[in-house]
């Protein structure tokens, strides 16, 4: 937008005076000024109040420090740099017009980082500069937000926003927005501030909290943004009012608002319902509204809340990754997202200062970055004393509800030593995670190392991507990857669970039914899921298996018990990630190629092959990078293996033509899938030599099964045995068992035994 | 295999003698021997006659600078580790009875690599364990190999080896063990060196050199194998017929063997016609063999032969490499083959002890690894003043051919300051390579730093997985890779150039017509063939040009001209990799999906979707990565784009599914393709940015076109023109040219102008 003529008169003065004010202040510090760089003009920020993130005395350590702590000057000198970059390039407030990825939309969300980066430059180097570009932005916002409508290009069914099409941008800009202003206040005019407070603070937080009080409201990380941008804005401006809201709710009855949230989203450990993808994105105003709650009504102890509730969801979001540091892909998640983006920076030094907790510091090492506040300071001085290592990751059983009641995740992590890499195997039995929530009860995603081998799909979406339907989720998310077949589980009757229908799965949780992770030979989880299907009962037991001897990689047993009194088509589908290399049965590959169903997913997946074999084992091999990789499994002569590649029904090549390899029975009432997912040898194009290709499967056995008890044995071609026997009710790990199998007694003490050989 | 009492029995007897010897030995050294090692017998190695690699003197500076040279105790240890190790496991010498992959096929690798892995640690230990190692393998070689028939699983048209499956490998394994030999025998008895050249060394060299007489005097690497194993072993055994008939042939008359290949196999610029995926192979029997001839026959000058073409060999080699190291799979080649590999590590490591040429050090200083060897150790050396640096890959024009007539290779290399990488385009008008050959001419690879934008397949094959048909070449090869419809060319209706009949198109080449690869604004190439298909010319011409502002990338202008008298169906396809963004035509997905075609590799590829325009602008945009790419095509409202999909008629899965982009032209006899292919803006998942999604070429115009000239035009959105001018004909860089297109005269001297605005 162009600034009416008004504006540029007083700018016009604003900048007289100021040339004139500072053409003394340069003359008279001529002497004094050698170590200043010259053409900066510097004052002192002599006061602030309140602190947000960065208070003066912390910003004057910053100062000092900058010569001597590397990570703190890199990471200041980018803020300097965007800051310079934003005062060169001149300031431009647009009319809102294009939805995400457009011009209007990405330069609003530029407009925040650079007024941030200019608060953080003022603060630091005193030059008035900075603080005079956030005061015409600011005072160029004020003229525009009044006039806003609704942005024209608002989506159906979502909070609209003014400046952006969602109202959950203009939370993001507020949260951003009002720190900029709290860092450049104390320099700007009496009659400017006023100007600033009146018609932008004031009305974006009216918009937000009161025009979009159902989102305020809401428990979800939307209404996290608006009471955090609402909150800080209450500090910043001392409205005690605004601030109460955004603490306990519209009606301050605490019903709603932010410690309502730290109360409902979070799990006793800290797990976020709707995934790590959105935990990473929700911890950021969680912990910047924790930071200026504590740094302006620290009796409020918000750090200490719910059992240092705020620290345990940065660890837990933190666990929740690969090797790469990429989020495990539960729910809408973007594969690409790792912890390393800003929002961790931010949570990640915020957790450090105030609970000391120097297990992060190997993430805030990596991120070669800190943020330019009073966390970042103590990161920065942390880090001048660390001698790199690796972040640790251990094996975790989170649970998920606000009561740790509503199941949860495991995370089964074993060294692998063939290739000093970890085995990792994650089994999701966690609630439904609101909106974004897939349909993928018990499913199971596998990792070598860095490397995916059972993957979830994620989301369908190209985040920002304008052409692919503005960067929004796309349709093939709802018809394609929340479905319950894109994910490594059972899909009963080519149906997704609870019909795909989110009310319904909201109300009920998957239950945990034993674990144990500590023991160094196994670990073991079991769940079941009993009410997604009507009539069909279902418990996963998910073992990670270390090999008896050296040479042997960990394995993963999975034995996936489904009762039931009618009949059902079962399939339980892998997304393997990889290139075919063998089968040990036959298969007809089609001529021809036609999608594997019409709904629920299925109408995506072209249908490649079927295979069928008359022995009871069925081993599909496969090459993923440089190791191979089978799935044994258990079958009968009626089963079927069928292979498909996604990529059907998809009109704008919005889907990746990934691979699946699903295990089908038909007519089953009740059914035991007894599957070893094994990786082994591996390939070296370089030295040209290829190492155990075939999988050490031999033979796969049920040996019993019951409502009680399900037994299964998996034989290798070495020679060694593994028999596992899981309990299916009355879970005591103190309980005596026994059980006769073919005169052979079992007797054993808890939910699960492991016998070997 | 088990050796027969009569052979245990010596071996008893010797193992007394040395025992009571060594212990004599060790008595008297007992003072003097503190700093060896305990449990270690050594003795001095004083003879060696003659030396292949590694002569006495040259192991004693190795062996004193082991504790300083860490290059070089990094590698020795390597080496004397796998012979520990091979000790321990003790000698197994099976009967040949598998194919590649197979047990007896890995095991007679392990055997020449562990016998001169022995070699090694004995020349610079000195432990006698070591020769005993080998020569004790030597001898159950020397009870097996005469009874060997030739190999049970030996292939149908393709030489056959005793060991091994083929021939080829029985070379290495003689290459290799003649090594290993050469470095023990000075301590071996009189008696077994008897039987193990009488035995072992004379049976092979002449089952290679008489028997497999055919593939001895083949110009072709495996007989690059062959004469060198046999030159070698003749050095050794000090048999001067046999090092002449591997020089000069088995008559000796200089129409075949090494020099003759040295002669025939490269072009002047060293660039071997089979591609820099065998080219990487062939180089270490041409330097190994090239070293021992040196070593021996200095007189021969064979470093300085032709020009010194090895050297040059092995640095063309180095340049058709990417920017992750890895071989331009031109032809059969595997795309996970770089030049960390061992043949060039040897390689390397000869030719910069010959030709003392410096610019090869960041290639051995990224190898981690010497040989250990005279030429080892000066790299060693070389590298401990060595500051780190790349490799310097510059733009460069290879010819192919032996006289450099035979068309050729160009790597146009720019710098593409937007993401700091380089942008990469190779155009392949080379012979046809012998049998590996693909029918690719004119085809075009692109890379955007280590990113492969537009893909050659490489070959059909899973190097030594023996699920994989043993790791040959798969069915798929022939019906797929080598087919033009797999490269980045056009394809005439639908048949392959040639008919895909190596012996028509091993008899005449491409030709290049001008090239300028200097100009930092522009680098051009133009070829022509003319043979591939009865009636039709086809001259193609890429540009790599650099965008006039800082602010757009380099870009390719890919201009393919065709004449026919006759009408006919032009295929332009474009391995894309990565995944489609958008498009500015309509097209429709097919709903079933069938086989673009029925031959010549159209069988292979399921017809995803076709897509017509009114425009004259085609517009493709994909995502590869956190970049996109975009092809501007200029087209007619007659014109088809064809998306499409790896995998059809892959009865076993051995294609992977790689998505490809065709612009089709029916009923046409002249016609141009004028295309430009784009790098743009950037996905920053981390930040949430995306930049540049779209194409920024608003329009393609071809100006002119007749059999002199070749004029189009291509405008960008922010109103920059490039207009480039091609002479078609009578090449010459001084000649002036004038024509006038719509009164307007355009004028320049030599092959090519490019006017910009």
């Amino acid at each position: 937008m162009i600034l009416p003529p008004s504006h540029i008169i007083r700018l016009r003065l604003d900048i007289l005076c100021l040339t004139l004010t500072l053409c003394i202040l340069s003359f008279s510090c001529k002497e004094k000024a050698i170590t200043d760089t010259k053409d900066e003009v510097k004052t002192e920020v002599t006061s602030q109040n309140p602190t947000l993130s960065l208070s003066i005395s912390e910003a004057s350590e910053i100062k000092k420090l900058l010569n001597t702590n590397e990570v703190l000057k890199a990471s200041f000198e980018e803020q300097k740099t965007k800051a310079d970059k934003a005062i060169a390039n001149g300031i431009e407030v647009p009319i809102p017009q294009d939805p995400g990825g457009g011009y209007s939309h990405e330069k609003h969300k530029r407009n925040y980082g650079e007024m941030y980066a200019a608060g953080i430059a003022y603060m630091i180097t005193g030059d008035v500069k900075y603080s005079e570009f956030v005061t015409n932005m600011l005072l160029a916002y004020a003229t525009l937000y009044p006039t806003l409508p609704l942005h024209p290009k608002r989506k159906e069914n979502h909070p609209a926003g003014k400046l952006f099409w969602q109202g959950l941008n203009e939370s993001v800009w507020l949260v951003n927005s009002i720190q900029a202003y709290s860092m450049v206040n104390s320099s700007i005019s009496a009659e400017n501030k006023k100007i600033i407070e009146d018609n932008v603070f004031k009305k974006v937080v009216e918009f937000i909290s009161v025009d979009s009080k159902k989102t305020f409201n809401k428990i979800h990380n939307h209404g996290t943004w608006a009471v955090a941008g609402v909150g800080m804005t209450g500090y910043v401006l001392k409205d005690q009012d605004m601030v109460d809201r955004a603490l306990y709710g519209s009606n301050k009855d605490k019903k709603t608002g932010f410690l309502k949230q730290i109360d409902m989203l979070f799990s006793p450990e800290g797990y976020y319902s709707e995934g790590p993808y959105y935990q990473r994105y929700a911890m950021m105003p969680f912990m910047l509204f924790g930071q200026a709650i504590q740094r302006n009504q620290p009796d409020l102890k918000i750090f200490e809340y719910r059992d240092q509730l705020l620290g345990k969801a940065v660890t837990t979001v933190l666990q929740l990754t690969d090797e790469n540091g990429a989020f495990f892909p539960f729910n809408d998640a973007l594969k690409e997202k790792n912890y390393l983006t800003s929002e961790l920076i931010f949570a990640s030094n915020i957790a450090f200062a105030y609970y000391k907790d120097s297990s992060l510091l190997p993430i805030t090492y990596e991120h070669h970055k800190v943020s330019i506040s009073g966390a970042g300071l103590s990161v920065a001085k942390a880090l001048q004393n660390f001698d790199a290592k690796e972040y640790e990751k251990k094996p975790l059983l989170i649970t998920d509800g606000k009561d740790g009641n509503d199941g949860g995740l495991a995370l089964l992590r074993m060294p692998n030593l063939q290739n000093n890499e970890k085995l990792t195997s994650v089994f999701k039995f966690a609630s439904q995670g609101m909106g974004h929530g897939h349909f993928d009860r018990l499913s199971l995603f596998l990792y070598d190392g860095k490397q995916e081998i059972l993957q979830d799909y994620g989301a369908a979406r190209f985040l920002n991507v304008e052409s692919k339907q503005g960067g929004r989720y796309l349709p093939e998310n709802k018809t394609w990857a929340k479905q319950t077949i894109a994910h490594n589980t059972v899909t009963v009757d080519e149906t997704s669970q609870f019909n795909a229908n989110v009310k319904a799965s909201s109300k009920i949780s998957p239950q945990l039914l034993f674990s144990n992770l500590r023991d160094e030979k196994i670990q073991i989880v079991s769940a079941k899921e009993e009410n997604a299907y009507e009539d069909v009962a279902m418990q996963r037991t998910i073992a990670l298996i270390k090999g008896n001897n050296s040479e042997q990689p960990p394995f993963v047993l999975d034995v996936y018990r489904i009762a039931s009194d009618k009949k059902h088509q079962y399939d339980l589908n892998f997304m393997y990630q990889g290139h075919l290399m063998e089968t040990n049965f036959g298969y007809t590959k089609e001529s021809i190629l036609s999608p594997l169903g019409t709904k629920n997913g299925y109408q995506h997946l072209w249908k490649l092959a079927e295979g069928k074999s008359d022995t009871n084992l069925a081993t599909f091999t496969w090459l993923n990078k440089n190791r191979f990789y089978s799935i044994s499994s258990l079958i009968s002569k009626d089963s079927k293996m069928v292979f498909s590649l996604l990529g059907a029904n998809d009109p704008e090549f919005n889907l990746r033509n990934d691979a699946s390899y699903m295990l089908r029975e038909n007519d089953k009432k009740d059914h035991v899938f007894v599957n070893v997912v094994e990786p082994h040898g591996n390939f070296d194009p370089k030295l040209e030599s290829v190492q155990n290709p075939h999988s050490s499967v031999k033979h796969i056995q049920l040996l019993f099964s019951d409502e009680f008890y399900t037994v299964v044995k998996v034989m290798f071609a070495n020679g060694e045995n593994y028999t596992l026997t899981i309990v299916n009710q009355e879970h005591d790990p103190h309980k005596k068992h026994t059980i006769t199998i073919d005169d052979q007694e079992f007797q054993w003490t808890g939910n699960y035994n492991l016998k070997t050989n």
